[in-house]
C-alpha cells in the first residue's frame, strides 16, 4: 500500500464535486457555442469604453506586480463612498472576500445562516471551513428577514448572509427594512450584506453606509453593472477593525494589477453606468413582456436578470431551461424548493433577448409534452 | 461596552502586521517614483508584444466571467509539459496555490517545515491556519537538504517547502539532487517545490515532471520569466488525486479572463521566453561585474536576481540598501542571519543597471560612514 499525505480533516471531508458549471464546459459538452450567453447574470453591454481603454493602455505594464494595497483603487473607492481607507478591503471578486470572511468568523461546527437557494459560492466557503450551513426558506420569492433573525438566535449564529437585492430570484428590501434586520441581530452576529446588485436597484434599496458598526459588512463588486465579471474585482466596506481582519489573511498579490485599474478606471466613469442602469431597466420590461406573452409571470426585479415564475413545477421549469440550453440559449434557473419552479433570464443585448423571445414558446411547448 | 462578533481564535491571535510592503507604498512615503525598479524579481523586459496584443484585443470580452476550469489554460499547459489536464491547477500566482495547499495538509499547530529567511508568503499562510512554522537555517547560501530532512523527520511533518532556485540567494540545486531529497522523504510529507524561476535556471536544475507521485507538487509562474507578475497567475502541477483536491477549496472564480488568456498567450510564444531567458543571463553577468567592480562578491544565480554580500554585516547591507532607495533605486534585501549581509538585485533594464552601478559606489561610501 502506498502511503501519502494526510489530507487535513475539514479537507478531507469535503466532496469532490463543485456545483461550479460555467457556461464554457457546457459549450465544450455540447461541441458549440451559445447564440445567447444570458444565464450568469453578467452585463452583456460589456465594460465601459473608457475602461476597455484604460486596460489596452495598462496591458504593457503588467509585468509589474499588483500594488499589495491596492491603494489608488482603495482611494478612488473612499473618494466615491465617502469612507475612509480603513474602511474598504479589495478582493478577488465577492467570492474572494466570502471565502476570507468565513474564515475569519467560523470554524468547525460553527452555524452560519443562510437563505436556502442563496448564493453557492457562499454555501462552498462555509463547507470549506468545516462550519454548519444553517439555511432558511425564502418567503414569498423573498429571503425571509424574519425567520433569518430566528434562526440567528436559535443557532447563536456568529455569522448571516443576507443578498439584497437577492439572487436567484431578483427581489428586494427596502433600506429601512434591511436595516431593522440589522438592528435586530445581536450584537455578536455579523450580517454580510451582499449588494453585487446595489448598483441596479433603486436608490431605496441601497442602505446608507455605516463604518462605524462592528457587526456588519457590505459587499460590492464590478462584475455586474460595471460590466467587469472576468477581470474579477471586488470590494467590502465595513468598520476599521473588520476591515483590518481581512489583511490578516487575505492573499496581498490576489487582484490583479489589470484589476485594480480597470475598477479604477470603471469607477471613474458614472455616465456609463447610468447608460447601463438605463438600458438594464428597458431588459427588464422586455423579458416581463416576453414572458407575459407566454402566459407567464415575471418577478418583479431590482436585478441584471429577470426570475420567470413558469407556472409548472420544478420539473417543467427544468424541461424548459435544458430545450433553451440545447437550442443555444444559456439561462440557469433556481434550484431548490419552491424557487425551483422559475427560470433565471439575464438581461442580454436586445439580439439575445430576441433569440429568447424566439425560443420560448418551442420550449414551453416542448416541456407541456408538446 | 460595546460587544462584537468574535473572530475565530486563530485569525484572532494573527499580528495585524503584514510583511508585504510593495514599491508603490514606498514611493507614496517618499514622494517620488523610483528610477530603477529592481527590487521585486520582476521581469522589466515585459509580457512578449504577443501577449500584450493578446490582453488589449480581449479587454472588451471582460464582461464575462472567467471560465472556472481555466480550460483553455490549462490544456495550453498540460500539452507543453506532456501531462494530463489533471495533473494541473491554476491559481492567483503561486501564493494563492500557497495559500491552498497549506489549508490541505496543515492545521493548528501542525509543524511546517521550510528554510528559514525563504518566501515569506509561505510563511504567512501557514500562520494563517495556526500552524507551526519549523525554519531550517540556509547552509552555504543554498537551502540546506540534510537540515529539512531532518526537521521533518523530527517533527513528523505533513509539508515542507523548498524553492528552487531559491530566493533570496538565487542559488540552486541540481535536479538529481532535488530527487534524492524527494525520495529521502517520508511517503506521507508533501514536498512543495516552488520553480517560480525555474525557466531561468539550467535545465539540468529542473526536475523532470513526475504525476505519479503523490507526495509532490510543483509551483510555477507567468510571473517571473513570462513577465505578467501582475497579472496573477501560477499553477501547480501533481498527482491527479492532490490536484483533485485544491478543487475542493479553491476560490473557482479567482483567477480573471485576462489572467487566462495572457498566460496562454504567454505560453504560445515560447521564442519570447528565450529571448528573455538571454536577456535574463546577460544581466546577471552585467551585475555580478558591477559588484566585482565595487569590491563585493555576487552570489552564482540561477534566477533573474543576484544576491550580493556587501562584505560587511547586515547593518552595513541595510545601509547600502537604504542610500540605494533613497536614491530612487529600488532594491531589497534577505532580512535574516546570516543571509542579511547580501542585498538583491533584480534584473532590470540596461538604463536601470546603469543607475544602479553609478549610485552603488556612493551607497557603499556612506555605509563605511564615509
Amino acid at each position: 500500500m502506498i502511503l501519502r499525505p494526510k489530507l487535513a480533516p475539514i479537507i478531507d471531508a469535503l466532496p469532490s464535486t463543485v456545483p461550479f458549471v460555467g457556461p464554457e464546459a457546457q459549450e465544450r459538452a455540447r461541441g458549440d457555442v451559445f447564440r445567447a450567453r444570458i444565464g450568469a447574470n453578467e452585463s452583456s453591454f460589456g465594460p465601459a469604453p473608457s475602461v476597455i481603454a484604460r486596460m489596452a493602455e495598462a496591458a504593457p505594464e503588467m509585468w509589474k506586480y499588483c500594488d499589495p494595497d491596492n491603494y489608488d483603487l482603495k482611494a478612488a473607492l473612499a473618494a466615491h463612498l465617502g469612507i475612509s481607507l480603513s474602511n474598504v478591503v479589495v478582493g478577488e471578486g465577492i467570492d474572494g472576500l466570502l471565502g476570507l470572511i468565513v474564515r475569519m468568523y467560523a470554524g468547525p461546527n460553527t452555524p452560519v445562516v443562510t437563505s436556502r437557494g442563496a448564493y453557492p459560492t457562499f454555501n462552498f466557503h462555509v463547507a470549506g471551513v468545516g462550519a454548519r450551513l444553517v439555511p432558511v426558506p425564502f418567503r414569498d420569492d423573498r429571503e425571509d428577514r424574519e425567520g433569518l433573525l430566528e434562526a440567528v438566535k436559535r443557532e447563536n449564529a456568529p455569522l448571516v448572509y443576507l443578498s439584497n437585492p437577492d439572487n436567484p430570484m431578483g427581489t428586494w428590501w427596502e433600506a429601512a427594512d434591511i436595516q431593522r434586520f440589522a438592528d435586530s441581530l445581536p450584537e455578536t452576529t455579523m450580517l454580510i450584506l451582499d449588494e453585487a446588485y446595489g448598483e441596479l436597484a433603486p436608490e431605496s434599496a441601497r442602505l446608507p453606509l455605516q463604518v462605524t458598526r462592528p457587526n456588519l459588512v457590505v459587499m460590492r463588486t464590478f462584475s455586474k453593472a460595471y460590466g467587469l465579471a472576468g477581470i474579477r474585482c471586488g470590494y467590502a466596506i465595513g468598520e476599521e477593525t473588520v476591515i483590518a481582519a481581512f489583511e490578516r489573511i487575505r492573499n496581498h498579490y490576489g487582484v490583479s494589477k489589470m484589476a485594480q485599474i480597470a475598477g479604477e478606471a470603471a469607477l471613474a466613469d458614472q455616465d456609463y453606468l447610468r447608460s447601463v442602469v438605463d438600458r438594464v431597466m428597458a431588459g427588464r420590461a422586455r423579458i416581463t413582456a416576453i414572458a407575459e406573452a407566454n402566459g407567464l409571470t415575471a418577478l418583479p426585479s431590482a436585478t441584471n436578470f429577470v426570475t420567470i415564475d413558469c407556472c409548472g413545477g420544478a420539473d417543467f421549469a427544468g424541461a424548459v431551461m435544458q430545450t433553451l440550453l440545447s437550442r443555444g440559449v444559456f439561462i440557469r434557473k433556481p434550484m431548490v424548493p419552491v424557487l425551483d419552479r422559475c427560470i433565471r433570464i439575464s438581461i442580454g443585448l436586445d439580439r439575445e433577448l430576441d433569440i429568447f423571445a424566439e425560443e420560448l414558446p418551442a420550449a414551453l411547448k416542448a416541456a407541456r409534452g408538446g
